[in-house]
C-alpha cells in the first residue's frame, strides 16, 4: 500500500465498504491491506481487460464503465460505477463460476483502491462471511446486466424511446422534449418505470440530459443511429 | 411430500445435491422434506412464471427450458436444465437480488422435486453453507447467459454460422455438411470452441442433429430465419 493514502483511512473505508471487516484477525487486515493498492487512473484507461484477476475494485473518485466486447470491436455498456461502489466481476480468482469476459475503462480521472483477488479469495476460504459477500455483490449485477440485455435483444425499448424522442423535438422543435416520464411512456404504451429506466440509461451515455425542465437530447447523431 | 416417492430415495437425492445435506439437523432435515413437493410436468406446461417464487426446481426426469420473453412473446432460450441439475433463478426469495424475469417451461414430460422458497431462505438464513450454495448455484449460470446474449446481440455467429452451413448444404447437395468443427471455423475465421458451442445450441434448440458423420440440418426454415 502506497504511503499516499493514511491507514486509518483506508481502514476505515474498508469497514464501510466489507462488512466483515471487524470480524477480521490483526494478522488478516494487515494482509488485507498489504495487497491493496491505491492507483489513479487517468481517464481513458482501460483497467481491466477481459478474464484476468485484476483484483477487487473500490471506487474513490471519478467513474468506471463496465462493458462487453465483440470480437468485431463493438461495445456494449452493462453498467457504471461511483464513489462507494465496487467492481467483484474483476476478480474472476474470488469468482470461479465466473467465466465470460468483461472489461473496465476509466471514464473519467479516477481514484480508486484495488484489493488483490488471490489475498481475498485465500479469505473467502477460511471466513464465510468474506465468501458470501463476494458472490452477493457479483450476483447483485446480474439483474442489471440482464435488464440492459433484454432491452437490446428484443429491440424495443432504446430504440423506440430513440425514435419517439426525435419526433418529439421535430414537432415542438427546440432541443428538449417537454413531458413526463409518465406521459411518454403512455404515448408509446409502455410503464414508467421502463421509460425512466431507459432514460438514465441514455443520461449515462450523454445521449440526453435530464432535469426538472425535460429531457434534453445532447447527442441527436447518437440518437438518431439508434432509431435506425 | 407426496407418498409417491419414498422418503429414503428422497433423502438420498437431497444428500447427492444439497452438499450441506449431513450438516443439517434432524428437524431441519423434516421441515425440507416436508417443504418439497414431487410434481410431474407435462410436456409444455409452463413450471414459472416471471418473478414469483417457484421454488428450487430439481430434474429427475426430461427437460426444463429457461427463457426470457418480450413483451411482443418474442422468447431468447438462455439454458436448459436435466436430470440431475437444478433451477435456482426460480427461486426468488432465496435469491433477493435477482429482479428480473425468466421462465421455465418442460419440454418433454418431466417429473421434479420442488423445494419451497421460504424455507430454503429461512434454511439460509442459519446456514451458511445453504447461503452459500443458492449464491454459487445461480451465480454459475451468469455466465452461460451472458454467452448466449453476446452471441446474438453482436450478431455474429449464430447469424455466420447460420449463412455458412445453408451455404454449405446448397453447394454440396443433401441435408448434412460433412465437416470438422475445427474446418469449419477455419472457413469462418473464428475459433473451434466457439463453433462448438454455437453448433451445440443450434442441436439443443432442434435446428440440427449432430453426429459423428457431420452435421444435419433438421430445421432449414429456422436456420434460414436466422441468416437473413
Amino acid at each position: 500500500m502506497q504511503a499516499i493514502m493514511q491507514n486509518e483511512e483506508l481502514i476505515s473505508l474498508f469497514r464501510d465498504n466489507f462488512p466483515f471487516w471487524d470480524e477480521l484477525s490483526q494478522i488478516e487486515k494487515e494482509t488485507f491491506i498489504n495487497s491493496s493498492q491505491y492507483i489513479s487512473f487517468p481517464k481513458g484507461t482501460n483497467i481491466h481487460n477481459g478474464n484476468e484477476c485484476t483484483g477487487i475494485i473500490l471506487i474513490r473518485k471519478g467513474s468506471l464503465r463496465l462493458y462487453i466486447l465483440s470480437d468485431e470491436g463493438k461495445e456494449i455498456t452493462l453498467y457504471r460505477l461511483f464513489p462507494g461502489e465496487m467492481c467483484m466481476l474483476s476478480a474472476s480468482c474470488v469468482l470461479n463460476n465466473i467465466t465470460f469476459d468483461v472489461f473496465v475503462d476509466a471514464e473519467e480521472n479516477s481514484e480508486c483502491i484495488v484489493v488483490g483477488g488471490c489475498a481475498y479469495a485465500a479469505l473467502a476460504e477460511r471466513n464465510t462471511a468474506a465468501k458470501i459477500f463476494a458472490l452477493e455483490t457479483a450476483l447483485s449485477r446480474f439483474s442489471d446486466v440482464m435488464w440492459v440485455m433484454q432491452q437490446i435483444l428484443f429491440m424495443s425499448m432504446d430504440k423506440r424511446l430513440a425514435i419517439f424522442l426525435l419526433d418529439e423535438v421535430s414537432k415542438t422543435g427546440g432541443d428538449t422534449v417537454h413531458l413526463t416520464h409518465e406521459q411518454i411512456a403512455k404515448y408509446m404504451g409502455s410503464a414508467r418505470e421502463v421509460v425512466t429506466r431507459m432514460l438514465k440509461y441514455f443520461s449515462s451515455e450523454g445521449i440526453v440530459e435530464l432535469s426538472r425542465g425535460g429531457i434534453k437530447l445532447t447527442d441527436i447523431k447518437r440518437l438518431r443511429s439508434l432509431a435506425i
